[in-house]
């Protein structure tokens, strides 16, 4: 497949713009960012499953269904307009309608994500200035601008850019994320949104989004706590001028595999800038009865707080690795379990072998480790990411709001 | 009822003895220990949920399904005897065999249990003798010494004792665990082991032990993590000369509520001592659509990571204690749900009240936490029990084998 990796960033397909800015929700840093499209472009997304869903998620999730289109994405940080009862809801109403007069748009292209404290009403003196202040731009300082403006105890901006050929246009497709933990605190919140100048309808686009979350958003975990706004939004101009994508088109699989590639690299960013983290954990797990057993005992072992702080302190510990294959729920053979951390084998049909201790704490030294386990119990493969559990994921949650 | 609360010990019961060595598996402290009863008990038994048991558990599993008879029980720390192939397997049955010689009683009637290092062969060669070297003894001494000798990254020994009057006789019921992570590094497991004289027929136990162990040690949490070696075990021996209990016997109820009270302080104090805890979490839970959604929910608070850290860090962070209500998949509605910290009301429909920070955090210094929680979704109700997260946690976990 004809697909590469570029520096661009969202603003990179055609026909893109962003911004972020200050606007005085938060202290000092980016807390307001907008995205928009010069027309409205498809959209799919998927949202948290937590049953309490915030003011700004339930409102984005109706105006994606009513047509499937998308032109604009209003993002905050500071104030998640979560638990703030109907005045929350007339809030998130606000916000969409300010940008809609902004940029003149019909209000329900307006798409609003917000991330930060649960409870606190939105202090919407600040938030509408705000909104009229912003101006849009395309290049790779509005795309910066936009990514460090949703951002809460993340440490750095996650952005990522593939291009492919589709029939013999190039499209390009671009995303931001944010994370850190699944929630924080009161700062809460994994967001992803992607732009891309494919042409395809939104039905279409939400088939290959699920699928891609399905692998990679949902494959990570950082404490296992889902936020209440959760989002992952695309947006599919058709600006590249391809012929319409669907499952039939032959190009089809060129474009599953650019948007999995660009979930998978916002969703490892957000693995390695976990709260406190030092290392990015991956698990790949082969012989599993299915792909969904597989991933299963995947996210079983990077979930587990015992492997987490084996690796941040640089101990072998398979024990810890077997026990969490065998808690994950999945069905295993006790006795045909292999197991190893890097290039160190260290369990045979579940069975331990002698390895060098010194090499593998070696190993554990870097800042990315895998971890591969292969079940001898049918054709079923996944994979899960994660990070290390560390003294800082403590201090940094345990003295949040003090 | 007839039920109090005695400072009794697992020999209190009549016809039991106890005792506990330091055989030499660990470095210093007692690692072998022995119960045993003057004549076969009725026995009933709860094991672990991981798909990895070990060879101890495996063979007590299979001894108490044979007849329903134990009566003695040979325990050690230090070494799990977990994913030791078939050598395990000659190891445990060695252990049933020297108890069994030792004491003239049938191989089947003797329960092996095994805590410490997984993948690791049994030091046969320290064990054989030490087995010959115990001496079980009634007492609170000797009592003592067993509940040590199975002790691994506890800080103190777990025991509690209660009696109540069945018909015109007395039994009683005493019990004694161990736990600190539910799994520790190669360092593992929770144990339980239940004494009492009462007469009840195996089966009629075992609905006993299950109904209880459901309701607490299925309802603590310490990291989520779950051992090969878990196990809880019950001996009736009949001495106390009641009228078998049935569930149809008037007194059944008391009974029932005997072995929950001896289940619930096992547990809860398993759930004090976790890996690094400095605090009891006990989350309250009513207005759930079941009995069942609500130890869900119960269990979701407890077990969130975000909840743990802020309790350790004194902060009434509620935000992410409704997120945890959230994602717990429970059925909720999301605009009636009531939450306090303690005496300190936060929540109400699901919107935040005012209240002292302050005193809040003067709350969250007790040593015990309590979060009450009602959904207002139905009758349901449950508790579930666990600590906070600390760096010792991390300390202990990071740095375990090294």
């Amino acid at each position: 497949m004809n697909i590469s990796k570029t520096d661009g960033n969202i603003t990179t397909p055609l026909g893109f713009k962003a911004i972020g800015i200050h606007s005085g929700v938060k202290n000092k840093r980016k807390d307001l960012g907008l995205i928009v499209s010069d027309k409205p472009a498809a959209a799919a997304a998927v949202y948290t499953l937590n049953a309490i869903q915030a003011a700004p998620l339930r409102l984005t999730k109706e105006s994606v269904a009513k047509n499937g289109l998308i032109q604009a994405v209003i993002a905050n940080s500071g104030n998640a307009n979560a638990c703030t009862g109907p005045q929350g809801e007339e809030d998130a109403l606000s916000m969409q309608r300010s940008v809609a007069s902004l940029l003149g748009v019909q209000e329900d292209l307006v798409a609003v994500a917000s991330t930060g404290v649960i409870g606190v009403p939105m202090p919407m003196d600040i938030i509408t200035p705000g909104i009229d202040k912003l101006v849009p731009a395309a290049g790779k300082d509005a795309a910066k601008a936009f990514s460090e403006a949703i951002l809460t105890t993340d440490t750095f901006a996650k952005t990522t850019c593939y291009e492919a050929t589709i029939g013999d246009k190039k499209i390009t497709l671009a995303g931001i994320s944010k994370g850190s933990g699944m929630i924080n605190p009161n700062m809460a919140t994994m967001l992803g949104f992607i732009t891309t100048d494919a042409a395809i309808e939104p039905e279409f686009l939400q088939l290959a989004l699920s699928s891609a979350v399905d692998k990679t958003f949902n494959c990570i975990t950082v404490d296992g706590d889902t936020s209440t706004n959760d989002m992952v939004l695309v947006m599919a101009n058709g600006l590249a001028g391809n012929e319409g994508l669907t499952p039939e088109h032959k190009d089809w699989p060129v474009f599953i595999k650019l948007i999995g590639l660009v979930c998978e690299d916002l969703a490892k960013l957000i693995a390695r800038d976990g709260e406190g983290a030092t290392k990015l954990i991956e698990v790949d797990v082969k012989g599993a009865a299915s792909d969904k057993e597989a991933v299963q005992v995947a996210k079983s072992v990077v979930g587990s707080s015992l492997v987490k702080t084996a690796v941040y302190g640089t101990d072998a510990n398979w024990g810890r690795i077997i026990a969490a294959i065998g808690y994950s729920g999945a069905s295993v053979n006790p006795d045909t379990i292999d197991t190893a951390i890097g290039p160190f084998q260290m369990l045979k049909d579940s069975q331990p072998l002698v390895f060098s201790e010194e090499e593998a704490k070696a190993y554990l030294e870097n800042d990315s480790i895998l971890i591969t386990i292969d079940l001898k119990n049918g054709e079923g493969s996944g994979k899960a990411w994660g990070c290390d559990l560390t003294y800082d994921y403590v201090r940094i949650n345990a003295s949040y709001r003090s």
